[in-house]
């Protein structure tokens, strides 16, 4: 069997050989060069533009403005799409917009035959605008009299919704409770992926190819459609290898401006690549999220009531809308269950860069405020923290009403005990206590709550198709996406143990082309493992029942005596290799009575969820006199269920823990609270976390299978981000006595508090 | 409905604006260069070669020879593969020859970093021979002693067949025959297509991938698998538009080198682009076969007694073997059916450039003996060839023993019925009695026997596999290919109609990659409308199962009550308009009870054939002092069953008969006696038939609907190039009295017979 072990990436050698092909690899050296002139105004509209001096370039080919593009809305977040008229995205988007609403939205587009000529006539298009009163904060955005962005959404808010449990107005007259309150707020940061986006498009055969860097080319497809007002048979799209996209191309990015584009130039194929900085502002960016908890507990340390209101700041256009924060909220009443409970989530437009998917899609900025007021609780409860979660957490056998997840192993405890051990829990709080001096250190920890997938929010759906070569190997096509995580290894390893062959007889379809790729929604809410191990394991069973007919046909044996094992066509009965699938594929092909190129194509609907639970364990050291603080151990502990390869997952998590250290401690996007421009647009001036700030990442798995799905998988691509920045937090504070409550934790942020808290009163520091 | 309709060619648009992609388009700017080093000797050993020099050129990368590929032999024909050995193709061929066998053979090839450097490096390899002694003659190479070019092959004989029936030896006996004999010759031709031979290779995801322009991608493959010793799996074959290929590209060309080529470069891409030298020489060319016919008459016109003796020149190597001179044969005892039959074909090896699969495949040179014979026994018998025609030739109702092809209509004397109207041909036989002077006009005609497809001799098997989009558009998939002979629009528009949808509607995947696109053995033997109707119309059906089983979830109708038509469903009771296909499509795949990306796929396997026949009718004007014959009126008529698009139809009978006028007056590959080197091997020398050499091409349907194909479709592909060629031989034989029995009828030809019969005698030439 495969599954289990850490194979070796099926892309491994074309990466590391730089084989592996990118869209920029798959560009015509012909194609137009096309930049997009973006706004400098966080809000107003356009005027005029005067192309007059840009026309003058000579190698200018057309200038496309907000004027020239589709008078209507369309939406961009990489959702399913819904039929429903209610559940379908804000369609507030063209795709050139007349009325701004951020510094770098996007008015106008040039085209030309090379880069120098694009970048020439950008520079001299002219555009004149009506400005407008803009709004960057989410608090002033709500408030009556607000600049206000789109219509049909008073007080700017997108969206507000609410879950309540009990009732918490009663539950807090109990006597006796103690009351901690807290604000947390969480900074935007930007995915930072490798690859910038970037589009290749082109017509051909009667439609538009669009070539493209994205985690959702079915859906892309669907939007492409939409905004450009045609059937949607008549967009391609193709998925080459990307690098990476952690959420940020789970939006129709600049897919649709780039189809547009090339049908402006009667299909010249245009290249639209975008910038480090494009990729910073006109993106998406992740939410800031403001956070307001109250916990009424008893002395025994239990919870009487809980009150969550959250604040999220979604910019200029509404992608993913109110998605983000309502998952953020779900998670609240679930992973410390109480029967009093309030939630509030608000998501707000505000006149900055977008903010949309990323790694964690909420949760980070949750798990920040709650783990962080869940430290507050156990301080201010005088408890041991980890004492106090293990009494409080999600208990073994909880099922949530609404997704119907059921937590059927006692997660949280297990993942909990396995960090407590590594990190030598009880001996190190003991050996930090009570220090002095500039340099202390401290241990923290925290959980995470994720649930895998989108049921039953979205549709889940999932097809594959499987063709056997004549040589018994299979080539697997699947609309799910290969997007860096190593999805098309883990989907070769579920392969062949689901038909039967070895893992080196699977090949992969990694390019995903909507033509004839199968329909997959794709890479995104850490559904990739999960989802396609129920479409691998229903096509490869309706596979086998085709190659069991026909080894019915050429050897006589009853379906009931025979399996495929490794390649082999096996008689149960005593073990005896009758024939290999090579020669049966190779006989069937070739049968002047069977004739059959055996292939197997089906769907999956997937129908249920699972719970993917873990935790934290950071060590941190604080240089007061620098008031930084440095991650000196960071313990990830999973329960992922099974793992599918073992390598491949410990990846994935680091990949999540440095994200979370960068999201802990250094990154923000700044911007200009004049003009809402955006001041670190660039990897110089924002402070990507990167291996020279991290320790060595350690990993630890609890496999509790997950019984809904066919190999006991659930997610993890997103999980490893969701829980260090709080950990990181918790031992600051259990280093120097200081709670912080917002990320970054950076020096600017450290400084005052340390500052106040009298930290560095008569500090000797010593050189 | 769209079958029956001159629909515009689906890949039109974009081959006018050449956005077309050939292999050459696809090319990455970075490939390596590989050039071949041809045999300068017909025969012998490759001693040693010395590759210093060349290895000086700067931008050499490698040098590969033949004593560094595989030692084992493979097979080149674009046959379906048989597991049966004994109907395997004869694998005499390795990727480059120590031992050569023609002068062109392949040596060696360079591989380089540009064109220059390969043409460089090319000039500066040095071959040392063994020379052996050569033969060229076909009758020579049969001789006891003639030199030996393949072990297990004595006297170079490939394959001998005989088709014997009644007692020949006995029924000349009877008394008052008539006998009438001839030897009957015909030349070398190249196809000469437009896009010369083309590789482009590359290793990528664990395989070798290659780029071709290859008629027969799935069948390349499998050749390629062979060649190199390793799985078919590991190999995937990709064919873009191609620039026509007549048969030449039914054969592995440099697939198999090409493969070869990229592993000995750690998988780096490499173009290996051939000239058109190289393709005069180094492809395949059509059959020299000369043929001997005798026939004995009775006076009343009937046969008594038939014999044919073919022998077929088949150069160095097997390629398609016997098959074409068999096919030759086998249609010499049902096109005039006769009691008393003998024949015997030979196919020969000699040190001439390989002779392989040419657009008719054996029937043109058949049909030029036959229908010669034909005129040559209507003058003996002092009958009307027309006359004698309509007696003899296969009647309706005539079923074929082996192949089980009736003969539904009568189709040949329909046919010659619409020449004989068309060409005017009592009028013009009169008119042209009895001629004097210089310039003589004539008219002749002929028949030709064709079936399509391969059934039952090979493997008939073609699959599909059809994908519904969102808007109802359907995306068709074969393995069946264009090679330009617009075979994509009749796929599409029989699609179309068996689906239910309208022409514009279907969405053709042009380009065939053997990793994704359904099994067919693609191009060749005039199959690909008669085939694919077959396995469109199977899989349309389990595609509108599908459709129906979703309208009844959403509709509630019942099977018997639904249809599909131009894309709508329609209750048939009442004719109403219940749902668009597009709405079902996109409702039932973001259903939430049945998602289904709904697609289709089977494959079907074709165990019938059928025959398709017509005749060409000719003009000619000779001018006896130029010993220049001119084809004046060219008309062909086609009982190909119903059309499927009648102007593609025509298009396809005219490009047919362009390739008959040539190989009828002005083209042969010319060879060095001694060297066996080829001399006119470039589109200057070699004597192309063009526009300016044609009349206006006229064409006529007879449209005898096929009963056993969906669409009563049958061939159409090669039929038009079968008897032009006969039919000017005749009409020469009718303006001049002279019987011309080989091709081409050029004034090197024609001199020494108008000067022999006496027509050059006092010949009063104006100027």
């Amino acid at each position: 069997m495969s599954v289990g072990k850490s194979e070796k990436r099926v892309d491994a050698f074309d990466k590391v050989t730089g084989r592996a092909k990118y869209t920029e690899d798959l560009i015509d050296p012909s194609a137009y060069v096309a930049k997009i002139v973006h706004s400098t105004i966080p809000h107003g509209r356009v005027v005029s533009i005067d192309t007059s001096e840009a026309e003058k370039i000579e190698g200018l080919v057309k200038i496309v403005t907000c004027f020239d593009v589709p008078k209507h809305g369309f939406p961009t977040a990489g959702h399913p799409w819904s039929t429903d008229p209610s559940h379908q995205d804000i369609a507030d988007r063209r795709l050139l917009n007349e009325h701004v609403r951020y510094y770098g939205d996007d008015v106008a587009v040039v085209i030309a035959k090379d880069e120098v000529s694009a970048s020439q006539a950008l520079n001299l298009v002219k555009v004149e605008y009506e400005e407008y009163p803009a709004v960057f904060d989410v608090f002033e955005a709500m408030k009556d009299g607000a600049p206000q962005l789109h219509e049909d959404f008073p007080n700017n808010i997108i969206k507000h919704t609410t879950n309540n449990r009990g009732n918490y107005q009663e539950a807090i007259k109990e006597e006796g409770l103690i009351k901690v309150e807290g604000w947390y707020d969480t900074p935007v940061v930007q995915h930072s992926h490798i690859e910038n986006g970037i589009v290749y498009s082109y017509e051909e055969s009667g439609k538009i190819v669009v070539v493209a860097s994205t985690q959702i080319p079915h859906i892309v497809r669907r939007i492409t459609g939409q905004a450009l007002g045609i059937p949607w048979g008549k967009v391609r799209i193709i998925k080459p290898y990307i690098g990476g996209g952690f959420g940020n191309k789970q939006d129709a990015l600049y897919e649709p401006l780039g189809a547009f584009l090339t049908t402006q130039v009667g299909g010249h194929p245009v290249k639209l690549d975008t910038s480090r900085e494009e990729t910073f502002v006109s993106n998406r960016t992740r939410h800031k999220i403001t956070i307001h908890i109250v916990s009424y507990l008893r002395k025994d340390g239990t919870f009487a009531a809980r009150k969550m209101e959250s604040f999220a700041n979604n910019g200029a256009y509404a992608s993913h809308g109110h998605s983000i924060a309502a998952k953020g909220l779900g998670c609240f009443h679930q992973l410390y269950p109480c029967d009093n409970v309030e939630g509030d989530a608000y998501t707000v437009y505000t006149n900055r860069p977008v903010a949309g998917a990323m790694r964690g899609y909420g949760i980070p900025q949750s798990m920040f405020a709650v783990e962080s007021h869940t430290e507050d609780i156990a301080k201010a409860l005088g408890m041991d923290a980890l004492e106090f979660r293990m009494k409080n957490l999600m208990p073994q056998g909880y099922v949530d009403g609404f997704s119907k997840n059921e937590n059927y192993y006692d997660s949280f405890r297990e993942c909990l005990e396995v960090g407590k051990k590594a990190i030598d829990y009880d001996k190190k709080m003991e050996e930090y206590k009570n220090q002095t001096g500039n340099i202390r250190r401290g241990i923290g920890h925290a959980v995470f709550w994720y649930n895998t997938a989108v049921y039953p929010i979205s549709l889940e759906t999932s097809a594959c198709r499987m063709v056997l070569h004549q040589d018994g190997s299979v080539q697997l096509m699947l609309g799910e996406t290969e997007i860096g995580q190593g999805a098309d290894t883990a989907f070769s390893q579920m392969a062949a143990d689901a038909i039967g062959v070895k893992f080196e007889d699977i090949h992969i379809a990694t390019n995903q082309d909507t033509d004839v790729t199968p329909f997959g929604t794709a890479a995104y809410a850490s559904r990739q493992t999960f989802i396609a191990s129920f479409s691998i394991t229903k096509t490869a069973r309706i596979l086998r029942e085709k190659i069991f007919d026909h080894a019915y046909k050429l050897l006589g044996v009853t379906r009931e005596n025979i399996d495929l094992i490794d390649g082999n066509l096996v008689r149960i009965s005593d073990n005896r290799i009758l024939m290999s699938l090579g020669e049966l594929a190779t006989t069937e092909l070739y049968s002047f009575e069977n004739s059959e190129h055996i292939t197997a194509e089906s769907t999956y609907q997937i129908r249920n969820n699972a719970y993917s639970f873990g935790c934290s364990f950071a060590e941190v050291e604080v240089d007061l006199g620098l008031c930084k603080a440095t991650v000196k151990r960071l313990i990830n502990v999973h329960d992922c269920g099974k793992l599918i390869n073992p390598q491949l997952a410990e990846a994935q998590a680091h990949g999540g823990m440095s994200m979370a250290i960068g999201y802990a401690l250094t990154e923000e996007l700044k911007y200009d609270e004049k003009t809402g421009r955006t001041l670190n647009n660039n990897l110089l001036d924002y402070k990507l976390s990167t291996t020279m700030d991290h320790p060595d990442l350690e990993v630890h798995f609890v496999e509790n299978p997950e019984p809904t799905s066919p190999y006991g998988t659930k997610s993890l691509g997103e999980p490893p981000t969701c829980s260090p920045a709080p950990a990181i937090r918790n031992a600051i504070y259990n280093a120097t006595g200081v709670a912080v409550n917002q990320c970054p934790m950076n020096p600017h942020v450290l400084y005052p508090l340390f500052n106040e808290a009298g930290l560095l009163d008569n500090l000797e520091i010593e050189f």
